[in-house]
C-alpha cells in the first residue's frame, strides 16, 4: 500500500480537501502528518490549539485516508527552550547546540522527558481513539544531525548514574576500563567524566561505556512514549521512522516496544553518505547503488514482527547531499516495488507537496510547489494502479542467508579502527552486496537471533561474541562465513584471554598472533579462492592449512568444519569468489546467473522480482516459462518485472 | 596617475623627506596615510599626538604630493579594547576574536560607533582643511578577514531591533521566513536568535535577513564616517577601498555616499583565493588569470561616479597566499596600464617600502627594506615616466556589454548551494571572461541598473530577480543571456508561486519544473551549440524547441525573442559558443580574433589597449594602419600596446 | 646493551617473578618503570602506597635488572585535577584540555611546578638510593600530544612575566615586536595577550616569543625535577625520553642538565607522520625509510655527553598511525642493531608485555597478552643473544660530516611559511638523507656548536643566525653548504639591515632581494650541476657566477671559497649533485658506492655496519679482505653485516 507525508499546517486550509481527494485518486491509504506541530499545537505553555489538527484528521477521514501521527517531540518550540535550556544538547565542544533548526535536545534531560511525556500524554488523549488514526510515529529519525551522543552537564550526570548502576563500586569500573593504566583511576563515580576533550584519546572502554549509555538513553525514551501510547491508543500500532547508514545506537533495543519499524529511504542522497568509490558514485548517481535500499529493508524487516513500513520515500531530488541528482525515470516506482518486494506493507512518500519555504525548500515531493502533480508523483500514481490491479502480496518467507549486523561493532570499530579505513559499515555493506550479487536473498538479524533456520551466515564484523551468539552458532546447522577481528574484544573493551578469536576458538582452531592496517592498496591472495585483499591482515597460528594465502605464505583464508575464516579485508573479486566457490556449495545453496552490477532478485513468498540498476536490458532466462505478474521477458533499464515461482 | 600607501610611523623621521623626494621623482601624485596609526595618534583615552602626523603631511606636502587620509578605525588600539570589550566580533563558535591584528571590532556595537565617530572628527577637525589633504579613505578593507558577519551579543541585539523594524509583528517575520515548517515559529522579536550554532542548518530566509542586516550594517557605518568627513572636510573626496573577490556586503549600498570606489589589488594572490583550476593556477602562477584584474575594474569601476582608483596595487610578491610567487617581469607595469586602460583615475602601489618587521614583512614594496628601489619599483618608475609622455587619458565610454552583477545572488547561493560547487562567483567571473576572450568591453551594473544602452547583457547569476530589474530588462533592447537559477527565489528566500523563473517567465515561456546538481564530471550537450556543461541542470516546462539540448532530449538552451536561456552551468566550451554564435549576432556585436587565452583588449575613449599575458609574441592585426601610443605592431609576452581607434 | 619497559601494576602481583627472569634471559638490562603509576603510588592527596612499588623493584633486582625509574608527572591523578583544576593545559580556542588520557597539565601552572616538585621528591626520597635503581627518567615525553603550547589563563600570566623580565619597558616590546605595524601598541605588560585567536594573523614575532617562553618552561621543569633528583638519588644518571619529528620545544637547552638523552624510536609509525611521499610511504610501509630512525640516533646522540640510549623501541606494529603496518621480519632486530651502530648503549624495547586493556591495546610488546613471546620478541631474543657474543661496542668517533638542526628555526617556518609547504623538518631530514646516500656518517649539532673538527657542514635550514653561529663558521675550515632562507631573520624576527642572508653576507658576498615561493612542480636547474628544484626561489644580488640557474638565468647554486648558498628548494637529483659533486671533493670526502635508496653505511669506532632496507640482497664491495663480526659478504633484505675498518 502507497502512504504520504503531509503538513497541513504548511498549507492554507482551503487546499486539505482536495489535497486528501488527490491523495486517494492516487491510491494512498495512509498519511503521516503532525510530526514537526508542536508550536501549532501548543504555541505558548499549556495553551492547546488542537482544532485546526482536529480538522486536518477529519478531512483526511473522510477522504478514505488513515492517519499516522507523529508525536512533535523532534522540534521542541522556542518557548519550551528559553523556560528550560538545560534541555538542549552539547557539542563535543561543550557548547551548547542551539535553536533554528530540529532535535535540539538531549535524552539526559529529566525536564525533557517530562515535558516529552505531557506532550505525548495530550496527543493521545484527543487523539488516541480517533477512528481515523490508524497508529503513531514515536518522535522523528532518532539521532538525526548527530544527536545521539550529546556531552552536557546533563549527560555528565546521567552518565554517572549509568555508571554506578552498572558498575556498583569504583573498583568495578576501574577494573573494567582499565583505569590503571595511565593513572586514570577513579575513586567514586562522581569522579567520572565524559570521554571526550581530553589531551588526547580516552580510554576506549569508556568510550564504549559513553555510547551504550547514550543508546540506552534513545531506548529508555522510546519507552517512555510508547507507553503512553498503548494506554491511551489501545489497537493503534507504534512505529519509528529509522535512518539510513545510522548505527548510533542499538535499533534492535529501541524496536523491542515497536509494532514494527519503519524506515526513511533516500537512495540517491545516500550514496554521498556511504564510502562509495568515487567511480560507483558516478555511475549510480541517478539510480543509487544496487542494494542501498535492499540492505536497509532486510535490516528494518528484522527489528520487531518480521514487518516494516519505509515511511519517508524520496520522490524525487533531494536537498541534504554535496549534490542532489534528478533519478533516472522509473526510479521512483522500481524503489517502491522494490520494497515490497521485499516485504514492505507500506511504502510512503516524503512528501505530498514540496514546500516552497524554509530548509526543504528543494526538496522534491509528490506535487510540485504549485500544486501540479511532480514527475515522481506520476511514477507513484502509476504504482498506485499497479498495486490496485496486483491484489495482496503474498507473505515473505525466511531468506536463505543470515548476515549479523552488530551496533556495538560500530561503536567498537570507530573507536578503535586502528586503520583509518576500517569500517564496520562498510564491510557489512560489502558482504551483503556480495550475496545480493549473486541473487539470493538475505535476512539481517541480530547478534544472539536464532540461526537454525538459515544455510549460510555471514559475520562480516563481530569484534564482540556475546555467549548467546556463541550458543546460536554453535546451535545452527549452516555455514559460517567469518570476518576478520571477529571476536577480537571482550565485552568490556579488552584482548580475550586466549586472544582472538575469543569464544570463536571453540568453533575454529585459530588463534591471532598479529594484526596489520594497511595503507591503501591491493595485496594479492591466491589458493582454492584468488583475488585481492587490502586495509587489515591477520597472522594466524594454527594447524589449518591455508585455504588462500598471501604471497608469503600467511594464511588469508582458512576453512574447519563449517567455518571459513576470513583473515583480512577481501576486495570484491576475492570476497565473490569466497562466497560463490567455498561458502554456497557448503551452504547447500546456488548462486543465479545475474549480472551482479545491475540486476537485483528478491523473492516474496512465491514471487520472484527483478529489478534492473542498469543501462542495458536484461532477459530474465527461462522467460517462456514464467508467469509474469508485472512487466516481461526483458527488463528494460529502470524496470522490473516479477513472476510466479 | 600614479599614487603610492605610505606609513611613515614605521620609518624614523629622518628618511621622510628622502622618501617624499623619491615618491615625486617617480611620478607619484598621491599618498595615502594614517589608516593604521590610531595609536600612534591617541596612545592612551583623549590624549592626541597629531604632531608627528602634521609634520608627515607638511613633509609630504612641500614635495608636491597630495594626502589621501585613511580613517584609523580598521586597528582599533588596545586600551579601547581593555575599556570596551564589547566592540569585539564574535565568531561562528561565539568566541570573541581578540586583540592582536586589525579589524577586531564589530558593526553592531554603539560604543563601536561613537567611538569612531570621536576619533573620525578628531582626524577630520584636524585634517579636513589641510591644502595638501586631497580626499579620504574610510577604514580599511571593510570585511577583510571574515568580518562582516560577527556573532556575539551587541549583534543579536543589533538584529533583534533590524528584524522588529523590517517586520513590525512576529507573524510577518514567521510568515516570511516559514517559521512554521519545523516549529520554529517566535512569539515577540526577543525570540529571534542568531541563525548559527543550531543542531543542523537554520532557515535559509534567516540566514538571508541576518546577512542583509549585517550589509547594512556597514552601509550605516560608512554612511557615519563618510557624513562627519563631508561635514568637516568641505571640497575633498571620501572613497573606500575594497577587496578582490569578496562579496560578504553590498558594495553598492555602501558606494552611494562615496564620490567613487577604489580597490586593492593584488592578482597572483587572488589567483589563489578564486577557485581556478590547477591547470589555470600552474600557468597563470606569476601573470595571474587574465580577467582578475579587469573584471574587478569593471565591477568597481560601476559603483559610483563611473570613476575608480586601484587603491593598493601589487609590486611584487605578497605575503598571504599559500604560495606568493615573484610576478613575471612587465606585470607590474602592465597591470598599471591594464587599470588605466579599464578607466582608472589613479593607481596607487601598497606600498612604499617594504616593512622590516611584523606581519607583512614578506610583503614587496616599490623599495626594500633597506632603501633601494625594488624590481618592481623600476617598473612603476616606467609607468611614471610613461604617463608623463603620455599626457592626459580620454574618457571612459559605456561598453556595448554589460554583466549584472548582485551581492545577494552570492549569499543565496552561498546559504543554499544545493550542489557542493555552485558558486556565484565562479559562474560571474566566468560569463565575463567568456566575453572578454572575445575582445569585448564588459561594463559590470547592479541588478536594476539603466540597461538601455547596451546591445548584450548577461544575467549569470540572478536568483531574485526584483520588480526593478524586471523592469530594466524590459526597457532595454538588448540581447539577454540568461544563466541557470535565475528567478528562483523571492525576496523571502521562497519559491516563487509560478515556480522559477518567476517573473522572468513573462519575458520567456518557461517553467522549471525540477533541478538537478551534479557531480563533478562533463555532460554532452549539443545542438545550435555544442559543448560541455556539469554541476547544474533544470528540466523546463515550454513549448520552445531547444536551441541545444542533453543526451536525453531535454533542453539546455532555449531563446525566445531578445532572451537566451541557459538551463546548466555551461563549461568554457558550450559557453564560449552560446555567447559566440548565439548571443552576439542577435545583439549586433562581433568578437575580435585574438587568442582568447593570454590576449586581452580594452578601449578606453578613442584608444584601444593591448595586453599579453602569454608566454608567446602575438601581433596585432593590420597594425600597419594604426596609430600606436605605447608599443607597436608586435606585444611580447607581459608586454602592452596601445594604439588610436 | 637492552632494556624494556615493564608496568609491574598492570599485571597480577604474581606474574612479575616469572616476568623478571623471562626478561634476564633474554638479555635484558635494564628495566623502566613507574612513569605512568602515580595513582597506584598515591591514590589521595598525601596517603602513599609504595609497598608494591617497593617489591617490583626488588623483584627485578633479584633478577640481575637494573631500574631506571620514570617519575610519574605525565599521569597526575584525577584527585590533583579537582583540588587544582588550573593545572589544565588550553587549547587554542581556549577551552581546558581535560582529564582522561594523559599530559593533562600547563608548565606555567605554578602549583603544578609545587605538585610536581612533591611527588618526585617523594619517589627520590623512597628509591634515589635503592641499589637496584641506576638512574631516572624525567616525566615521559614531554609535548606529547601538543603539550607545549597551551592558552590559558596560567599561561598569560607567566607570559606577561616573562616579558617583563626579557623586555624590562613596553617600548622595548613594542620595538622589538613591530607593534607599530597595525596599532597594535601596548603601554603596559599587563596589556600583552597570547598570541592566539586574533581576528587574522597576530604578530610573528610575539609568536615566536611566545614559543621561546614555552620551550622555556619545559627547560625550567625539567631542571626542576633533575635538581631533586641529582640531590636524592646521587650516583644515579638523569635522562629524558624524547620524540621522533618533534620540534616544539628547544631540545638541547632541556639536556644541558641531563646526563643523556633519550628517545621512543618508532619507526614505522614516524613513516605517516613525517611528509613522505605516497610512494615512499608505500614503498617502506613495512620497514620504514631508511633514514628515520638514523637521523634520530645522531640527532639525540648529539645532545649530552656523546651518549644516547633509545628508551621505547618499536617491536611490533603500533596504534597510533592512521595505518599500522607489522614490520617484516627482521627489522625489529635491525633497528637495535642501527641504534648501536649510531653509538646507542642501551635500546629499550617498549614493552615487555602488550596490554589487553585501555588506549595501547594495539600496541604489539616483546610479549603477547596471553605470555607467550612475540614475533618481535623473537628478534629481540636474536638480538641478546648477538650482543652476549659481540662484547664491548667500540666507542663513537666524530663524523666528517656535521648538519646544525635549529629548534627556532623550526619555530619560524611554521609561523611564517611563506609557502604552504615550506616545512622546516622536511629540508632538514632531506639534506641529511642526501649525504647518508653517499653513505657518510653525520652529526647533528646545535648551531653555535663547534664545528672545527668536521669536513664538511650544512646548514639546510637556519633563518636566525646568531653571532655565536657566525663564529663558528669562521673558526672551522670546513666546506659549508647553506640552504634557502639563511639569516634571513634576525632574532626579533624582523628582516636584518643588510637584507638577507644577513651576518652570512660576511662570507659570502651575496644580498637576496627578492623571494618567491612556489607552487608544486619541477622547475630545470643546469650548469655544474642539474637537476630539479621547487617550493622556494630567491634572487641574487652578487658579483659570483652562478654554479647553476634556472632557464631565465636567475642562480640557483652559487659558491665563494668554501661556502656553497642554494638558493632555492633543491630536489633529491639537484641536491644529491651538489653534495656528491660540489660538496664532496672541496670538503676532501669521497661518496661510497651503495644503492642510494636501501643501503645504509654506519660507522662507529673501528666497526662498519651496513644495514639493508631494500628487497633485494646486496653484496659488500671487496668483501673478502673483510673481517666480518655479524653477517657476511652477501646481505639479505632486512638484514645486516658488521665488519673490521
Amino acid at each position: 500500500m502507497l502512504g504520504v507525508c503531509y503538513y497541513p499546517e504548511h498549507w492554507p486550509e482551503s487546499w486539505w480537501e482536495r489535497d486528501a481527494a488527490e491523495m486517494a485518486a492516487l491510491g494512498i491509504r495512509y498519511v503521516r502528518i503532525g510530526e514537526f506541530a508542536w508550536s501549532r499545537v501548543e504555541p505558548e505553555p499549556g495553551r492547546f490549539t488542537f482544532e485546526w489538527l482536529d480538522r486536518a484528521i477529519e478531512t483526511l477521514g473522510k477522504a478514505g485516508l488513515k492517519v499516522v501521527l507523529g508525536t512533535p517531540t523532534a522540534t521542541p518550540p522556542k518557548w519550551l527552550v528559553d523556560l528550560y535550556p538545560e534541555i538542549l544538547p552539547h557539542g563535543e565542544d561543550g557548547r551548547p547546540r542551539g535553536f533554528g533548526s530540529r532535535r535540539h535536545y538531549t535524552f539526559s534531560s529529566a525536564v525533557w522527558l517530562r515535558e516529552s511525556a505531557r506532550i505525548v500524554t495530550a496527543f493521545a488523549e484527543r487523539y488516541g481513539q480517533n477512528p481515523h488514526v490508524a497508529g503513531w510515529q514515536t518522535d522523528n529519525e532518532y539521532g538525526c544531525h548527530d544527536t545521539i551522543l550529546s556531552y552536557g552537564p546533563e549527560d555528565l550526570a546521567a552518565f554517572r548514574s549509568w555508571l554506578r548502576r552498572r558498575y556498583q563500586t569504583p573498583d568495578a569500573l576501574n577494573e573494567a576500563w582499565g583505569n590503571v593504566f595511565w593513572s586514570m583511576e577513579l575513586s567514586s563515580f562522581d569522579d567520572a567524566v565524559l570521554p571526550v576533550a581530553a589531551v588526547t584519546e580516552t580510554g576506549p572502554a569508556a568510550r564504549l561505556d559513553f555510547w551504550r549509555f547514550s543508546s540506552e538513553q534513545v531506548v529508555r525514551y522510546n519507552e517512555m512514549q510508547t507507553a503512553i501510547l498503548r494506554r491511551l491508543s489501545p489497537g493503534r500500532f507504534v512505529t519509528h521512522n529509522y535512518m539510513g547508514f545510522f548505527h548510533d545506537f542499538d535499533h534492535y533495543a529501541v524496536s523491542e516496544v515497536l509494532d514494527f519499524a519503519s524506515w526513511d529511504s533516500y537512495p540517491l542522497g545516500f550514496l554521498e553518505k556511504f564510502p562509495f568509490s568515487e567511480e560507483e558514485r558516478a555511475r549510480f548517481t541517478r539510480t543509487s547503488h544496487p542494494d542501498v535500499p535492499a540492505f536497509h529493508h532486510d535490516l528494518y524487516r528484522g527489528m520487531a514482527g518480521n514487518r516494516f513500513w519505509v515511511m519517508e520515500q524520496q520522490p524525487g531530488p533531494v536537498n541534504w547531499a554535496p549534490w542532489n541528482a534528478v533519478p533516472m525515470p522509473g526510479m521512483v516506482r522500481l524503489w517502491a516495488w522494490e520494497a515490497f518486494a521485499h516485504g514492505a506493507e507500506v511504502v510512503s512518500y516524503f512528501r505530498w507537496r514540496q514546500a516552497p519555504f524554509a530548509q526543504e525548500q528543494m526538496h522534491a515531493g509528490l506535487n510540485r510547489p504549485d500544486r501540479v502533480r511532480s514527475v515522481g508523483g506520476e511514477e507513484a500514481a502509476q504504482v498506485g494502479v499497479e498495486l490496485a490491479a496486483f491484489g495482496p502480496l503474498p507473505e515473505n518467507r525466511p531468506s536463505p542467508v543470515a548476515l549479523v549486523f552488530d551496533y556495538e561493532a560500530s561503536w567498537i570499530t570507530r573507536i578503535q579502527p586502528q586503520g583509518a579505513d576500517y569500517r564496520h559499515e562498510e564491510i557489512s555493506y560489502r558482504w551483503y552486496e556480495a550475496v545480493r550479487r549473486l541473487g539470493l536473498d538475505v535476512d539481517i538479524v541480530p547478534p544472539g537471533a536464532d540461526l537454525s533456520a538459515y544455510s549460510l551466515v555471514l559475520l562480516p564484523s563481530l569484534p564482540h561474541v556475546s555467549p548467546a551468539m556463541l550458543q546460536a552458532l554453535k546451535a545452527t546447522e549452516a555455514t559460517v562465513l567469518i570476518g576478520p577481528r571477529a571476536g577480537s574484544k571482550t565485552r568490556d573493551f579488552a584482548f580475550p584471554d586466549n586472544l582472538p578469536p575469543g569464544p570463536l576458538a571453540e568453533l575454529l582452531p585459530i588463534t591471532v598472533t598479529q594484526v596489520a592496517s594497511m595503507r591503501p592498496g591491493r595485496h594479492a591472495v591466491a589458493g582454492d579462492v584468488a583475488g585481492g585483499a587490502g586495509r587489515w591482515r591477520e597472522w594466524l597460528e594454527t594447524e589449518l592449512a591455508p585455504v588462500a594465502s598471501f604471497d608469503d605464505g600467511g594464511a588469508a583464508v582458512v576453512a574447519h568444519d563449517r567455518f571459513i575464516y576470513v583473515a583480512t579485508w577481501p576486495e570484491a573479486d576475492l570476497l565473490g569468489a569466497i562466497v560463490e566457490t567455498l561458502a554456497l556449495p557448503r551452504a547447500g545453496l546456488t548462486a543465479l546467473p545475474i549480472p551482479p552490477d545491475t540486476i537485483r532478485i528478491r523473492r516474496r513468498g512465491d514471487l520472484t522480482f527483478a529489478f534492473n540498476y542498469g543501462t542495458e536490458p536484461w532477459t530474465v532466462p527461462e522467460a517462456e516459462s514464467k508467469r509474469f505478474r508485472l512487466g516481461g521477458a526483458t527488463i528494460a533499464p529502470q524496470d522490473l518485472a516479477c513472476w510466479e515461482g
